[in-house]
């Protein structure tokens, strides 16, 4: 069964998420490693109206520890909005009055998409590691799915994300490419370096260490919480930088005025980066941490497709690619490789690098400069 | 007993380390926290021959990991120098030809001098935490009680050493600022980041996140080996840098063709940074990393004199100071405000940044250029 989507609109900024199932066996879909996934759950919110023609929907794709719930509030109570609620809205950045804005996570993660945490139709309990490895291309073939089969657009006006999302706005634009008229890639890049690839491997081996990751069978028992948190610590860092760390912490102390000399956590930063770990643990899973930094990991768009110059003439999609001076996780060099690939393969593309202290995480913070560029992009998207 | 320095030189490039014990109770040696430690032993090394009026000697401090054995082999069998032979020897940067060259391990260390696995003299059992915590500022009293008190030095040529190394250098030339020369300071900071101490509270959480930790109390059980192996690899990937990563590593896969869709450590990185964390575990105890980081921590030249100026004022060292382009865990920013620092307290300071891609790590790869530098340098100080 589909339904209008106009009618999950926001109502007075209470967003309402919704769950579109598919891929029931036999159907099941075929995954990149060539194993098969079914049924799958997408989990997906939507906000602003989509007009008649259908013509004004952008799909908003979450960075790793991001979730359907983008903006808006989920109850009268709820303290605090979506993750990107600071850029969408009306009058926003991606301007609810404008746009119909659609935002899903991602599958293998844990927010309410199909994921290892979920039920494994053949065993009855939770997939746990038989859950099979997705890539960056089957988040978005499942996306494809919800916005072509259920949401029955006939195309995306444009498809945005940071970090994570940036690599399926990416896919997306050459996966699908009469599907996309316009990709916004953000703090993002076609393939991360070593060293990203080193702290995801930490972090892994941080969760598989503990001894309460069980081989990732913890569900109803206790969970690896230490070694999920530590995951999160190194994480964390990353999506600073060293200026931001400073401006924010310094070598303050938390609530000393002089050293204790022993092994508290005493240092403002370390105390900070503890309640970053804790937060986390209490609202994700240790097993999607383990999928999601492999997807990452995997994610390698010249290499799929041959090169990135090859990759970006099967898009037709316009490019908007913004990085930030501070981002060491997704630097802009990465940023500046695509953009010349981009223009190689005669793609219409706007690269911007914003000056900005606060790292990888600046495509969060930074609302002002970024509602300019991209509210401006947008309207230049002819479709 | 104290005995004549010069027979512990080198013989055909082996080396014999020594012991010096001092710090009986009742005169323990009271630290920077006000608890006393004693017995203490100093593990060091000798290298070079002490010239007539002892005026030759140069004092070695090492790095975080680092411990006396700077140079030449322990047997004739022993696989691999000392951790900065290729520096060390006749003819090189520190020329043993010309220079008496000690190294000693650092206290709160694992290589032999008194730490966290020593015996605690009051319970006959190790320390473990009841082990104090010590500082920069306790190292090096420590150090100096070998080279007066012991090796009955009137003075050092140089002290020189590079990352923590240099903290203490930094630490000699203003404590005892008439028995210092001239210091030596490579890749180094007068005090740590917030992203510095962030990475270490990482490392110090994965150790006490292990449940063989124990509180500390793992002596003679199974030791944390999962924690200390993961701090380690947090670590190591700081003491690289992203370029020297990526040319390294990387992309590549360690043995497949293509993704094999599952959670082994596929890529060169992965596999590289779980083997450097086997391999530390095998030889540093979990303890002194939490010791020896948190000494770095809390280090903090111009807060413990007032001001960094303030602090130079107090030295009468000719400095050297060498930074490298791509170190991002002690930057070249940092080293350059201690170079500002020195010139404003009128010390006689050169300063080099190196254009190098290998990361903090420079310091022990960049061997050709450092040596012109460091030779040129040593030659021009006056005694």
């Amino acid at each position: 069964m589909t339904k209008e989507p106009a009618d999950t609109a926001v109502k007075n900024n209470i967003v309402i998420p919704e769950d579109y199932e598919f891929a029931y066996p036999p159907s099941e879909m075929v995954l990149e490693s060539g194993k098969k996934l079914g049924p799958i759950n997408i989990r997906y919110e939507t906000y602003g109206r989509l007009n008649k023609d259908k013509s004004n929907a952008i799909l908003i794709v979450h960075a790793f520890s991001g979730d359907a719930h983008a903006a808006g509030y989920h109850s009268e109570d709820d303290k605090s909005p979506g993750w990107w609620d600071n850029m969408i809205g009306p009058g926003k950045a991606f301007d609810t009055s404008k746009y119909y804005i659609i935002c899903s996570n991602v599958i293998g993660g844990c927010q309410g998409s199909t994921g290892p945490a979920s039920i494994n139709p053949e065993t009855g309990k939770p997939y746990g590691l038989s859950f099979p490895v997705v890539t960056i291309s089957d988040m978005v073939k499942a996306q494809y799915r919800l916005v072509f089969e259920h949401l029955r657009l006939p195309f995306l006006y444009a498809v945005a994300g940071g970090s994570m999302g940036g690599m399926q706005a990416l896919e997306w634009s050459v996966a699908y490419p009469d599907f996309v008229k316009s990709a916004l890639i953000l703090a993002s890049t076609a393939r991360i370096t070593a060293q990203g690839i080193a702290f995801d491997a930490v972090g892994r081996n941080a969760i598989v260490s503990d001894p309460r990751w069980q081989n990732g069978d913890y569900y109803g028992k206790k969970i690896p919480a230490r070694g999920l948190s530590i995951a999160r610590m190194v994480g964390h860092i990353t999506y600073l930088s060293d200026e931001s760390m400073g401006m924010k912490f310094g070598r303050r102390l938390q609530t000393r005025q002089k050293y204790g000399y022993d092994f508290t956590d005493e240092f403002e930063v370390e105390s900070y980066l503890h309640h970053q770990g804790d937060k986390f643990v209490e609202r994700f899973d240790a097993n999607s941490y383990l999928y999601i930094t492999k997807a990452m990991d995997y994610f390698d768009l010249g290499a799929k497709y041959g090169s990135l110059p090859q990759a970006f003439s099967r898009a037709k999609a316009k490019y908007l690619v913004v990085s930030f001076s501070s981002d060491w996780l997704y630097p802009p060099y990465q940023s500046k490789e695509m953009v010349f690939a981009m223009i190689k393969s005669g793609r219409d593309v706007s690269y911007i690098e914003l000056n900005s202290p606060y790292g990888h995480d600046s495509f969060l913070l930074e609302t002002t400069r970024q509602k300019k560029i991209i509210k401006s992009f947008l309207e230049s998207v002819n479709v």
